[in-house]
């Protein structure tokens, strides 16, 4: 781990009994953690929670207090199942009620006339926050200190991010280089460990695969330091060369 | 939160930086979380946690105490990124040690020969563990007490689940019922929230979605208890044909 970035980091709660139960397969987490690595801030811990005041309120305020920027995703919407808002109110302890701008929001998206109760609700943000703009769908997202909520939908989630770049204060880009081989770990995980001893603030990571019916191995190296990864990858390369490992891929 | 069945519950913990970084899309949440939930167990939290040994150790011990049964996957491989078991086995203050049937069946799976020291590494386990059999590529898992330790590689880790159901101690199983309709979710949200407060051992959920250029709503809910299930279901459709609307799919 890169000890240089370490305050640069963040969190995703997500928010939601869909992903818990297996009905739905998350796809946020990558979405905002690439977003995140552009912006030079490292995405240290995920949790997935149930749809409960106690825990999200616990689980709030443990993160916030942990990590520069906690991400929650989903529980945003009109139904009695989301109640992000209203329990992030209660771990910042600030009133839940509407915000002036999301309700002229919503008003004007939905009409007065169509602007009912359900609706009404998702005006509602804890007191001081500001808020993040939908260009999808209208219902906005909010944070509040160092707490962004976004909703759950993918393409609304999405649709959010670039809006909020200015928001976050980030750091150097965490560059990668990726090697595809036809290997088995197995063969490389000696002389690996020797260079991920080697090269103590670059990131050495090794993930077996299996494509068209053939083995082979992916090795990943992650730092924010361009020259040290560079001189890492070289001698990754050199001694695969050494061993006469067939380099399939080089990203 | 069907209270009756708290305690059946579990936490899956991601090893991985692959997921962190947003490289590698998650699978196994799900795969797992849906087999769970045939078994009668409810998954109430995920985590994704660095390859580090010390965050390793912490999230292992502040689980087990707080789940009756503990997942977790990735990092049982070769290299030096693997420090799944060296990790366990701390946390749980054992020894860290070959497991003698491990090292036979890795051993008669490659042959004395190329039985290398990557390899050999592979047959450690935390002192007192039992295996998980691998039958698509022989490298064992493990559990101790009550975590179990799975590999990262989804369609490994799938196969190894089927030889794990005789060591779980199940309950009943966790029905569902979903409905997909052809509304928005503020239209339906006052009703489904009575509904809600009704069925207090009935958990349900509100999704919308997006197909073909059309939005709609998955209501979705989840019960042990048949009767109730089925009476909350009935319910909900009922209302829906008083607001005439359109259901399109019922599962």
């Amino acid at each position: 781990m890169n000890k240089a970035n370490t305050k640069l980091n963040a969190a995703i709660i997500i928010i939601g009994n869909e992903i818990l139960s297996g009905r739905t397969q998350d796809t946020n987490v990558k979405t905002i953690s690439l977003w995140l690595g552009n912006l030079g801030v490292r995405l240290d811990e995920v949790r997935i929670i149930p749809d409960e005041e106690k825990i999200i309120i616990k689980t709030i305020n443990e993160a916030r207090k942990k990590f520069k920027y906690i991400f929650t995703t989903g529980g945003i919407g009109p139904t009695h199942d989301d109640i992000t808002s209203k329990s992030i109110s209660k771990a910042f302890k600030v009133k839940y009620s509407y915000h002036h701008e999301a309700y002229e929001i919503l008003e004007n998206y939905y009409g007065k006339d169509k602007f009912n109760k359900g609706r009404k609700k998702m005006a509602k943000t804890p007191l001081g926050a500001s808020l993040i703009y939908n260009p999808s769908s209208a219902a906005p997202g909010f944070f509040i200190k160092n707490v962004f909520c976004l909703p759950g939908v993918p393409s609304i989630l999405n649709s959010m991010l670039g809006g909020l770049e200015t928001k976050i204060i980030g750091g150097n880009q965490i560059l990668t280089k990726s090697l595809s081989i036809r290997t088995v770990e197995s063969e490389i995980s000696i002389p690996l460990e020797k260079i991920q001893k080697k090269f103590k603030k670059v990131e050495i990571g090794s993930y077996p695969f299996f494509r068209l019916g053939k083995v082979g191995v992916s090795i990943v190296i992650r730092s924010i330091d361009k020259k040290k990864i560079d001189h890492c990858y070289k001698e990754i390369v050199s001694f695969l060369k050494k061993r006469k490992i067939d380099i399939i891929e080089k990203k």
